[in-house]
């Protein structure tokens, strides 16, 4: 007999897109793999004077040990800019604040999830809300989804067909890893049906904020009337992911047992960040910010999505996002983004193959394309090499049907 | 049918520390209850200074996503730091940087832990790890445990009693909440008896290096042969604990799926908090910062015990710890320390009661005091008032046996 780990490890693996990234830091690999914003956006030296402000007015307290629950002063900017861009109602001790919106999934696995339960994803779903509900041993059923959204009657189907279903997990706005927008009739349809079973809604929205055009659509907690839906946010993305500064709001009764649940997981977020937030928040216009971020990541997709029409060869197909940062890529179906990535490695470009997005395996011919990361150039020029390798691909695996199949 | 939590979440209770701590923030209170440091040693400007570097030199950087494991050479330091004072012999890549020691017993937890398995614990043991590692449902035996340390014969028996048992939890220096430290001599024997068996060990060591007098005394980790220990390490009772950096050192294969169990809770610790801390180490000679701290907690608790001498009726009992922030009291068997602080919040002293401590509960005439976080002055006069309050609660209870039962 060994020493032995518990059962759950078994099935966990390290995060695909973590052990990517780590390949692609040479700065030579042009990388569409990462989720990361834009450093050369990052408000530095804004954020170093109101950091050199709470050193000097509070700086004993913001290296103490504070609430679990968050600094107050931030619990209330949080509520208030949710009501403001979520359309929600929340007050600030509906508010957790949580060390990164990763943290948020952790501890509503914890709340949620017993050995086995049924939880209900769009497909495909964000690799890590896997990897920190995985820790739970549920069991994923998939829902189709299409460009507006999750489909309603298969939702309701599959919610016949387990009707122990615990949660839903879903990332409405600007998808992670899809870049799909669920559509306003979509979004009402979908809570109609989730308030006439019994089960909870994780809505994630890291990107709600970074809408590149169109109209923004309310969240699906502005429709929550009775306290079911957990919302995730996070300044990760509007502002910088380093400090890892997220929240949950919910619901009381909710709130009252994921602090409980956080005192077990860290004690607490970091005092020091919190107060770095809260004071920047103060002294500075986020959303003036945000709008500096916007035409830059708009112009990247942009760059991204005509130089696919350009280079990509015919048989692929992409998604084009309003907002956020990812589209999505589904090759021909006997294409596979893992050989794929391999050869693009060779020719320093890097992506997420798609396949670990999907709880349930298969569809191994997409991938997940990140355009906020890189300067346009680079985007052009990884698009090229990117298009020149699914050609090879495709050629490899004879599906140019152009090429008659005898002489 | 209502929305449902988890199963978990039923034995789950908020922490009584946590929501004492909420009580005891009115300035007129006078708290043995928390286990902060003394804020007014905190080196803020030093501090201030090495953030605006990072800012500076690194400030993009700083506020990017970086790789779960942590900043590569913040985790050298930590290594040097535990080979220098630990006794260990471990390597960057053995060290894991993470939110807090909690955090440590989140992943190790996660790690080890299947619904029903068994964990062995010193008795008294850490109210944290109990809500840590209680998410996972384990089934606690408490070994019986004196001034020296766990005893090696009632470890083993409870081995024979239990082949099954997953995990050793202990905090062999300046134990939170008992203030005792095992000796050298206890350590040797734990260590061979583990070592016959199958066993994970978490040694937790916040306190280790905040010794008040006598000899240092080398860690388990040190005397680890089959890589069985996992340690947990903080800068958070010796710098600062705002920022939220401690480590876990294992070997590693413990540390690979660490990582992968760090990803799926909250991808990384925040960037700025590392960078900052590497930065302090880089400028700054902690090891002198800690001979400051040293003499402050000494007085500290030298005025408790000097007053606790004076003050207490007989019949009570406490430790004398040698380092560390905290000593642990025993009241007459009838007396009751959750009714005991009842009265003594009326009088603004606060304190935390004994039994939170014991995983399966009794032991309710004890209580844990902490003295590093009170000027001495405040120190003697809630003892007085701690004292006065026993004596009221002995009379009440009809212990002072000096009394004749029949005049």
């Amino acid at each position: 007999m060994t020493t032995r780990f518990a059962r759950r490890m078994e099935a966990l693996k390290a995060s695909e897109i973590r052990e990517i990234l780590k390949v692609t830091q040479r700065p030579e690999v042009i990388s569409f793999a990462g989720g990361l914003p834009a450093p050369e956006l990052f408000p530095v030296r804004r954020l170093a004077a109101a950091t050199q402000e709470v050193f000097e007015e509070e700086g004993t307290r913001a290296l103490q040990y504070s609430t679990t629950e968050g600094h107050p002063p931030l619990r209330r900017k949080i509520a208030e800019r949710m009501n403001a861009s979520w359309g929600a109602q929340v007050t600030p001790e509906q508010v957790l604040v949580t060390s990164g919106s990763q943290q948020g999934l952790d501890l509503t696995g914890k709340l949620f999830l017993d050995e086995g339960d049924v939880v209900l994803c769009e497909s495909p779903t964000y690799l890590g809300a896997l990897s920190a509900w995985n820790v739970m041993r549920p069991r994923w059923v998939e829902v189709a989804t299409d460009d507006d959204g999750m489909d309603p009657a298969a939702l309701e189907s599959k919610l016949r067909a387990h009707p122990n279903a615990k949660a839903i997990y879903v990332i409405p706005t600007f998808q992670n890893p899809s870049g799909r927008t669920w559509s306003l009739e979509r979004r009402r349809r979908f809570m109609e049906v989730v308030e006439r079973h019994d089960v909870w809604v994780v809505e994630d929205n890291p990107y709600g904020e970074l809408r590149l055009e169109g109209e923004s659509v309310p969240s699906l907690k502005s429709f929550d009337t009775k306290g079911r839906v957990v919302a995730l946010g996070t300044f990760s993305k509007v502002f910088c992911p380093g400090l890892r500064i997220a929240w949950v709001a919910a619901d009381l009764s909710v709130i009252e047992k994921l602090v409980i649940l956080k005192q077990g997981a860290d004690l607490q977020t970091a005092t020091l960040s919190q107060l770095q937030v809260n004071r920047y928040l103060e002294e500075n216009d986020l959303d003036a910010d945000i709008a500096k971020i916007i035409p830059v990541y708009r112009e990247r997709r942009d760059a991204m999505l005509s130089a696919l029409e350009q280079e990509m060869p015919p048989g692929v197909r992409w998604t084009r996002p309003q907002g956020g940062l990812f589209l999505w890529m589904t090759l021909p179906a006997n294409l596979n983004a893992r050989t794929l990535l391999d050869e693009c490695v060779r020719q320093n470009v890097a992506f997420v193959p798609g396949g670990a997005f999907f709880p349930n395996g298969g569809n191994e011919n997409t991938l997940r394309l990140n355009y906020s990361n890189m300067p346009i150039e680079r985007i052009r020029e990884g698009v090229k090499r990117l298009a020149a390798s699914v050609a090879k691909e495709m050629e490899r695996a004879g599906v140019l049907e152009e090429v008659p199949a005898t002489p």
